[in-house]
């Protein structure tokens, strides 16, 4: 856990820099205000807290650029920031730093449809993206499940994914330019409209970076063609063995969902107690397929999904094609993390990915945790790319439940990197698991890493301490981490 | 053109390091040999020359990395090679140097069919990874035109391409993780079985960095399931305008061919006198679509792709779904290259790339600059995705001809970049193109770009004066540059 005292003045040694970013902001433009400021001080991971030393809110790339070549003349750190929705304190703010907050630079500049591609600045909401490129029969397919807050420059930070990520990648696959400011100061173009710009492809790097090779400041994302036809269907199955059976011959059989999302009994019942969604009594196991394209693909798919459902054992299977009733089908779904609020004082929501070929495993593996340690583990995930959130129950009243569920989180994660998974599949390192790089990387992996960072930085000011571990953060409380879920608290969990 | 002095010795300073050398790769793992030598004096590009000071042969990635190390602890240049098919001078051997090539290492390791992958050594040929995935129902997506003989690894080099990333993307979307020995000589992984693993994505960055960031060992690469049914397609036009109307309807319409292929008249002239393909008559522009797929959605894309190439103006479409008819349809425009010397003595083949809807205006500044300089141009190209490839046809055996064709190359180069594209859609920067990279990026980018290698290779040892502009090789003799296609020569044209 980070937690630095709230400070009430902004730091001495910031307080000099505090007229030239008023200078380059304009007075509405800066925060020095110890209450304003607090207002920035964690981001969706809400048990990491730092009040940063000074808010800044840019309008434009060369007042970004201004900001970072100050703050690099100076050496002192800088954070950047979008809508604050990071699941991974990657927007942690640095006491003694610069928090640059991009919330103003929501224009979307342009909308070409001819290049199917989108022209924005990073603080347009990712739902926005979409909603411009509508009319025109396009949308953004990144949809990680904040979108509607969540911004585009955040996304690029974290390299977002989101439910239908399966089909469609991640954010990496959709961004095919960049203007960036880097940790000096300069103003850099990586790729453009065209494919494949020759030079090294930086963008792939900067992608997911979490703010340590400096701030997007313009992006041009794909758009993609709204699909012609668009079917949900729910399965439900009596074990997670068949569900995972299931899973495993769609794919055998060369159908690629939209998404493929999967539920256990726990997260079913939390479901039912606070949506009431209806899923098939008895059910052990629901699978949410999502199939979308060409009308005649979509149908021919749709009779061979439920086919396959049937040969590994489901018994129900329903299906919608419209809005409303493909809402319902999903109601339960992505309420799914709110929910078990209701059968829960509190939980940890984990993130780990696991080659698909492991699931069946890793998940027998959990249940063997769960029961042996006593702590109920409820399973949420997306089950055709192998990224699991396990939710991890616990009462915060009993003395050492928090630290009991913190060990069952961390050893499913170990779980996770012994099947030749990762620590990660959507929610980044950030703060939160920067000391468990070196469970998945040696070190010369981390070296070159590392040389690799301060090639954009080399005075280490760019976002310090997050994505890669610090012998000063890492050496002293190893495994210790909590993470109670946040959204809970907030209000804001229907937005998984 | 760079052309060494040919070497009969191996230079003192590398003579020292043979014995070692041998101790590393065996003695029949180490060239020093002067007509051995001489074999890889040039790649695909062969009007670039420079015997390589030694050549080495390692059978593993241990031996990869002692090479690299040695090279790296006495300040030696090394410079990769794959199976030496590339078109833009990236594998030109060192004088001084150490030519590492990969041909040994052909090992395929793992085809992983749960996981939609396999994994395999750099010096595997392209085809060979489709061949042992085809009994399992899958392929490998990447199909440069040399796919029968380029390697794997000169593939992840270079960052390949074909006739089919159209759909499926370059080499770089189907690349899931690598090992690769860096220029100091460490044995580094990066990404692995499961996607968006946490850190930098360094993957991006190494596939296309042409050999400057270190040797790929082991890679492992998305196999893509094959389409249930593949349809080729075959449209004449009267104009090239008409054609490319039909390229942005299609497009528009959102459909996804797996390939978009367009030829001009001068080009269908010179396809018909070398394999009589059997085109249809007086036709200015003919378009060659594959659509792959399930079934339903082939056929119903098929028949919106030949009601939109009528309503564009096409006088006769023709469809194929049989192999042997398909084949037929091809041939025609993959003996394209090699054809057009039935009509000229000579020609270069430029590569560039523009946004799809600037193709029209460029194709017409092309037919204005090959009527105002009297030097033709024939146009074979990836109509799709805006790759150009331009055959400027001259006479060499006419003073000054080669010169005046160069000058018409580089203007359509200039009129790429000019429209928002690039340098090079394909074929890669090399040493061919490395002069140009200052049209397309600005200083701040480049030195970017540099700082990014240096931290790779702080001394520069990594195939040097590739991809980025050396003062040395750039303040010389600008645009001095000829690119009479070496497989004309070599009779493997028909690999286009």
């Amino acid at each position: 856990m980070t937690e630095t005292a709230p400070a009430t003045r902004t730091p001495a040694a910031l307080a000099a820099l505090v007229p030239v970013l008023r200078d380059i902001c304009g007075e509405d433009g800066v925060l020095t205000d110890a209450s304003r400021r607090r207002t920035y001080e964690s981001d969706g991971l809400t048990h990491h807290r730092s009040v940063p030393g000074v808010v800044v809110l840019p309008t434009t790339a060369e007042q970004v650029a201004a900001v970072v070549r100050l703050c690099s003349d100076r050496g002192v750190p800088f954070v950047p920031r979008g809508a604050g929705t990071g699941l991974s304190a990657g927007a942690l703010p640095h006491a003694e730093g610069v928090l640059v907050v991009t919330s103003r630079m929501r224009r979307i500049i342009e909308i070409d449809v001819d290049n199917e591609c989108a022209v924005v600045e990073p603080g347009v909401a990712n739902l926005d993206v979409t909603r411009a490129a509508a009319p025109h029969g396009y949308y953004y397919a990144p949809d990680p499940s904040s979108q509607q807050v969540c911004s585009v420059g955040g996304n690029v930070a974290e390299n977002s994914g989101g439910a239908h990520c399966l089909k469609y990648g991640f954010t990496v696959n959709h961004v095919r330019g960049l203007d960036i400011v880097t940790p000096s100061g300069e103003l850099v173009s990586l790729g453009g409209r065209s494919p494949d710009a020759p030079g090294y492809d930086l963008i792939g790097a900067f992608v997911g970076s979490e703010g340590t090779l400096g701030i997007a400041t313009r992006i041009t994302v794909n758009l993609t063609r709204a699909p012609q036809k668009t079917v949900t269907l729910l399965s439900a199955f009596t074990s997670m063995d068949a569900g995972g059976r299931a899973v495993s011959s769609v794919i055998a059989a060369g159908v690629l969902p939209s998404a493929m999302e999967m539920m256990d009994a726990l997260a079913i019942e939390a479901a039912e107690k606070a949506v009431a969604c209806d899923y098939p009594q008895g059910a052990a196991a629901v699978l949410v397929v999502e199939l979308d394209g060409p009308a005649a693909e979509v149908d021919a798919q749709l009779a061979e999904v439920v086919r396959l459902c049937g040969e590994a054992g489901s018994f129900e299977t329903r299906t919608a094609s419209g809005p409303e009733e493909r809402a319902r089908i999903w109601k339960g779904r992505k309420s799914a993390f709110a929910a078990v609020g209701r059968i829960s004082p509190a939980y940890i929501v984990q993130d780990g990915v696991v080659p698909r070929t492991a699931l069946p495993e890793v998940l027998r593996r959990i249940t063997e945790l769960s029961e042996s340690s006593g702590i109920r583990v409820a399973n949420v995930f997306h089950a055709g790319d192998g990224n699991l959130h396990p939710l991890v129950l616990f009462d915060d009243t009993e003395p050492g439940a928090a630290d009991r569920a913190e060990e069952v989180s961390g050893a499913i994660l170990d779980l996770c990197i012994e099947h030749g998974g990762s620590i990660t599949g959507e929610h980044g390192v950030g703060v939160d698991k920067a000391c468990k790089m070196p469970r998945m990387y040696g070190p010369d992996d981390l070296a070159t890493f590392d040389l690799f960072r301060r090639s954009f930085d080399p005075d280490g000011i760019a976002n310090p301490d997050k994505l890669l571990p610090t012998p000063r953060l890492c050496g002293e409380r190893p495994g210790v981490r909590r993470g109670v879920h946040p959204l809970v608290e907030s209000g804001r969990a229907d937005q998984f």
